[in-house]
């Protein structure tokens, strides 16, 4: 086990917990009873896919760490999740642009990842995409129901897409770990999604009346590391009753 | 459309609607992460249920009130679950004890109303039958694992059983409401629900080595609407978004 091969297990579920987690803040608040039932289903599916990957990276660790002390027990410099999944809530807008941005590029990952050398990943990759399809339908439509809707809602979608845009590009940064994968068939380099992605995002956001709007420099960073201070917050609930019950087994 | 009907679908909707808001304040904070998804999928169950009632009970109304009106804009006195529902998460095994009690109530509940001579409400119960059986198998688990465990672990399950007792004798109290609707085949009286449920509940304490306490008053009020003053905290919580955006449609 190369520790490319874990740094990029990590990525993968550090993502999906990060994101699956921002989701569930949704939960029990949303103004509509299907709506709030939705998201959390989304929730849940993206915090299964992340249990999955962050249990396949500590068995290949073998250093004793499962899923749990992973998700768990890991400061926030120690996660790998893209900036883009880690930012608040905001409004119903951007929670649902974020997950449209999220999901196809999850999809497209995904589908590739059907293919790797790890029969584990590629099972793991193989129910991800039946839940990932769901997911870019679901937000779509709601994108371009927010988009061609009302005046109001236009105005908070278009400047959900204006925020968010700069956070995008790290989605499709490659480095040495994704290279190292790449070359063994573990894993896929993320900036082959670069251009489907664009194609189905444009689409989109033309049936939506949306614009990209023009910015020069995408922010990287949580890749290695280099968080926002939201993910920080973030981490201090999530953690709080694993850390204060350490090693709890009542 | 009688009122009796009409409140009576409210017991059964508001029951499942607290304590699923109940349940899903743990999402995203339990201490394993497959617990934190299971106690989430049961939420989801149960908002899902309730939403299916209210809509029946607004539908059957008739004064256009949907199953979101019901559940965001009305206040804690027009609310009819039974009160062991809105009793705050307490610890895990707080939660596990009281979703125990509540889910073999409701198994035995649902497979009666399946009977129901409303279709719809019939219907509503096939599906819930199927949820409840999956609730009450993981409910009983964990209490025997709680109880049958650790001291630690024992003593906290036997605590939630002693704090949590008292509460219980509510869902089989039947009044007028319960007896209207039980005479037209609607609904059905609760009461005979509670010899079959204490046979389960025995059994399963037996296992877990809990015992019940000798408790002489049985708490009462939450099918009138008065309520305890958690749950005013929680609707104030729950509602805050529908409410601070009135008929919001964007």
């Amino acid at each position: 086990m190369s520790d490319a091969a874990f740094t990029y297990l990590l990525r993968l579920g550090d993502d999906r917990l990060v994101l699956g987690h921002r989701l569930s803040e949704w939960c029990g608040h949303g103004p509509i009873l299907e709506e709030d039932i939705a998201l959390a289903n989304v929730a849940l599916d993206l915090i299964g896919e992340a249990t999955l990957l962050l249990k396949l990276a500590g068995q290949l660790e073998g250093n004793g760490r499962n899923e749990d002390a992973l998700a768990y027990l890991r400061d926030a410099i120690d996660y790998r999740n893209a900036l883009l999944t880690e930012l608040p809530i905001g409004d119903f807008a951007v929670t649902i642009v974020r997950q449209l941005f999220f999901s196809v590029f999850s999809l497209l990952q995904m589908e590739a990842l059907q293919r790797s050398t790890n029969a584990d990943l590629a099972g793991i990759a193989a129910k991800a995409v039946k839940e990932a399809r769901y997911h870019v339908r679901h937000s779509a439509q709601w994108v371009v129901t927010l988009g061609d809707g009302t005046d109001e809602s236009h105005a908070r979608a278009q400047a959900a897409v204006d925020d968010l845009w700069r956070y995008t590009g790290e989605l499709f940064m490659a480095d040495a770990v994704d290279q190292a994968v790449a070359a063994d068939g573990f894993g896929v380099d993320p900036s082959v999604f670069a251009e489907p992605w664009r194609e189905q995002i444009d689409e989109i956001m033309r049936r939506a009346t949306l614009t990209i709007p023009p910015v020069a420099y995408m922010q990287r960073g949580g890749r290695d590391g280099r968080h926002t201070e939201h993910l920080g917050h973030m981490l201090a609930e999530m953690q709080i009753v694993a850390r204060s019950n350490p090693g709890a087994t009542w």
